[in-house]
C-alpha cells in the first residue's frame, strides 16, 4: 500500500515526538518502517528532546502544535518509561487528527480538549514489525501502526475501543480559595518561561484595567504584558499570554523558572481585582 | 492552492533557519502552518540552532548555504528579538531565491551579494495566520507568507516594495592601513574555526609564494593551508580558505576563536608580502 | 534528471549521518546540493550527531538503521578526519541500497554483513559539485554522488569497482580463552548502554536456564533481562537483547558505560554454564 492522499491529494503527514534525542538510530529506524509501510509520506519531527520519561512535557509539546496541522495528519509520540511492560498501546482518533503511542497520558490533554476523541487499543499484530523486540515499541509497534493509518488503514482496524484509557490533571482550573481560580505549571520551555494551565477564559476580557493577580511558590506577578520588548527592566517578573494560547511567567532577559525556583506541577492561583 | 510545482516539476523547497533550538514545538507549529497553506512542499532545515537573538550568525549561516538551492527555493529565516514591537516584517527575492523574515538585517549580506535583490514589506495580513499574536510571527507572520510564496502567490502580493531595509556592516573589505585591507570575523563555528569577510577577491592569486599575514587581536598569522590535516603542528593557528568562500582561521585540533579570544565582529587586517 | 521513482512509484530516500552536529550550514548545504541534482527526493536525516571524527560511532549507528529503509535507499554518511588528503571516495551496493561517504570503515561493517556487497572508487569527477574544495567533500564529492545514484545514474558510472576498501576489526565473535567467545563493546549510547558485537547466534538458544557470564573490563555480569524495566535494583548492571539485534549491557537508572569505566573498542567475553 501507499500512503493515501490526503485533503488536496497531497501526501499525508506522519509527525515524530520522542525523547530519543538526535544522536542514536531510534528515530532513523522509525523513519525507514514508516517510508517501507507508506512510501511517499511527509515526515515531520515535532521533538526528539523531550526530557527522558517526561511524559508530561511530551503531553504539553504535541498539544501545543498538533493543531495547526492539517486534518488527517497522523501524530506518533513515543515517551514510553513503561516499554515493554503491560502498559497498552492506542491510536486515538481526535479533532480530525489521528495519534499512536502508550497508553500513559500522553494525549490526554488533546482528549480533553477535543468533544469527539476515541481511544483504540493496539492489538491488531498484523500491523507491527516482526519479531517485536521488548524494548523498541517505538520501531516495532506504533511506527508501523502510524504507518498503516497513513496508508488508509481504518483506526478501527488496530484494535477494539476503550474508555478507560490514562489520563493526566484536567487542564480545566478550578475554584481556588478567596475568589480566585486554582491551575498548575504545566512546562517550562528552554528560556525559562512557565507554561501555566490558564488560557483566557479563565481570566475575565476587563481584567486587565480592574488589576489581577499570580501567586505562585510565593511570589506575586501583578504585572501582563502584550509582548517580551515591552518589559524592559532585568530581572523583572511578568505574565504574558503565550504562543500556546496559555498565560505564561516569563522574566526579562532572566529564567523565569529559576527565579521562581518553580518546576512543571507546581500550582498557581489567579485571582482578578 | 497546492505547493505550485518548481523547476522540472519538483515539490517548491521551503528552508527553515532560527534560533528556536529543537525541544519546543514552535518549529514544528511553522511547519504544520506551511504544510497546511502549500501541501506538498518540502521542507529543509537550515538550522534551528543560531544563538538566541543573534542576527549575525542567522546572517552568516543563510549566506552560507542558500545558493547550492536550487532556484525557486523560499528561504524562511525568524531570529527576532524585536517580535511585537514596531519592527517590520519583509519579503526578499535576491538571486531567483526568495526570502521571508523580519527586517533586522538577517538578509543584508545576500542582498549586498545578489544585485536583483528586491524587498517588499509585509503589510497584506490577508497572507497572515489569524490571530496573530504579539509573541510568535514565526507561526502567524512569515510562515503563512513564505506558504503563500511557495504556493504559487506573486511576492508583489505581500506589501509594497521597500528601499530603506535595515543593513548590516558591508561584507566589502576596506582599504587598511599600510596598504592591506581591513574586514571583520563573520561567524565563528563549533569547531573554533573564525571566518573573516575575506574573498579571495581580497588576495591577490599570486599572495601565496610572496606571503602574506593577518593580524587579529594583536596576533600574526602567516601560514595558508589547504586542508586541515595539512597542518600537524597541534595549536598552530593557520588560515585556510573555507567552504562558505571565506578566509578562515583555524588551529589543529584546538579552537581558534579561544587561542586568539575573539568573538563576531573583532576587526582583522589583511596584508600580502 | 529527477530522482527516480523508487518501489511502488514513491520518491527514492536519501539519508544522511554525519559529525556536522545541527549549528551549522554543512547539512543544509549538501541537501540544498542534493535536491538541486534529484528534484523530488525524500531526504531523511539518520543523525548529524556522530562524536567528531568517529568512525566506528558512525559505522554503528548506519549498521542498526539502513535496513529499516526500503531498498533502493541511498545512505550518504560523511565521517571524515581524512578529508582533503589522499583518502579515496567510495560508493557501495549492499542487500539492495547504496552508500557513499569516504572510504575509512564507515560501511565495513555492513559489507561484512550482506554477502553481495561491491565497492566502487569515486573517480567520476562529472558528477562532483565544482569547484571541489578542500575541506568540505560532503557537499562537493558525496552529496551529488548520492543524488546522481538517487537520480538513476547507475553505481558503476561512479567509478571502478575496487576490492581493497578499509576494514573495521569483524564484527563476528572469535574463540576466546576457556570455551567461551571474544568480542567488542561497539558503541556507547548517550544512555551510558554499551552495545557489544554478540549476536544471537554466539549464545546457544537454551544459554538463559543454564546461566551465561560477559567479562568487562574486571566486572562480571551473569543477569539477562528481557527489558529495561525488569530490573528494579538502582545501579544492578545487567545483559539485554538490544533492539539493533546486539547484546548489551545496561544499569538500572545509571550508565553501565561509567560503572564499567569502558569506552568502545573495549574486549568482552561471553561464556556459559
Amino acid at each position: 500500500m501507499t500512503a493515501e492522499p490526503g485533503p488536496r491529494g497531497a501526501p499525508v503527514i506522519v509527525t515524530l515526538l520522542t525523547d530519543f534525542g538526535a544522536a542514536d538510530y531510534f528515530v532513523a529506524a522509525m523513519k525507514g518502517v514508516i517510508l517501507s509501510i507508506a512510501p511517499g509520506a511527509t515526515l515531520v519531527d515535532v521533538t526528539h528532546e523531550v526530557p527522558p520519561q517526561e511524559v508530561r512535557s511530551g503531553a504539553f509539546t504535541l498539544l501545543a502544535a498538533y493543531s495547526d496541522f492539517p486534518p488527517g495528519t497522523v501524530h506518533l509520540a513515543v515517551v514510553d518509561p513503561g516499554v515493554g511492560s503491560a502498559r497498552r498501546g492506542i491510536a486515538v482518533e481526535a479533532g480530525g487528527h489521528r495519534f499512536v503511542g502508550p497508553d500513559n497520558g500522553l494525549f490526554a490533554w488533546i482528549c480533553e480538549r477535543e468533544a469527539d476523541a476515541r481511544v483504540f487499543h493496539l492489538t491488531n499484530r498484523g500491523l507491527f514489525r516482526h519479531p517485536v523486540s521488548s524494548t523498541f515499541h517505538g520501531r516495532d509497534v506504533f511506527a508501523p501502526v502510524a504507518a498503516a493509518l497513513a496508508a488508509g488503514v481504518a483506526i478501527g482496524e488496530v484494535g477494539d475501543e476503550v474508555e478507560d484509557q490514562v489520563r493526566l490533571e484536567p487542564l480545566r482550573a478550578v475554584p481556588g480559595e478567596g475568589g480566585g481560580v486554582r491551575g498548575v505549571i504545566l512546562h517550562v520551555d528552554r528560556f525559562g518561561n512557565c507554561v501555566t494551565s490558564f488560557t483566557r477564559d479563565d481570566l475575565p476580557a476587563d481584567a486587565a484595567p480592574r488589576g489581577f493577580h499570580l501567586s505562585v511558590a510565593g511570589h506575586d506577578v501583578r504585572a501582563l504584558r502584550r509582548f517580551y520588548a515591552e518589559e524592559t527592566l532585568p530581572g523583572r517578573l511578568f505574565a504574558i499570554w503565550g504562543s500556546a494560547g496559555f498565560l505564561e511567567l516569563s522574566a526579562n532577559r532572566d529564567s523565569a523558572a529559576r527565579l521562581l525556583a518553580v518546576r512543571p506541577g507546581e500550582p498557581v492561583t489567579l485571582a482578578v481585582g
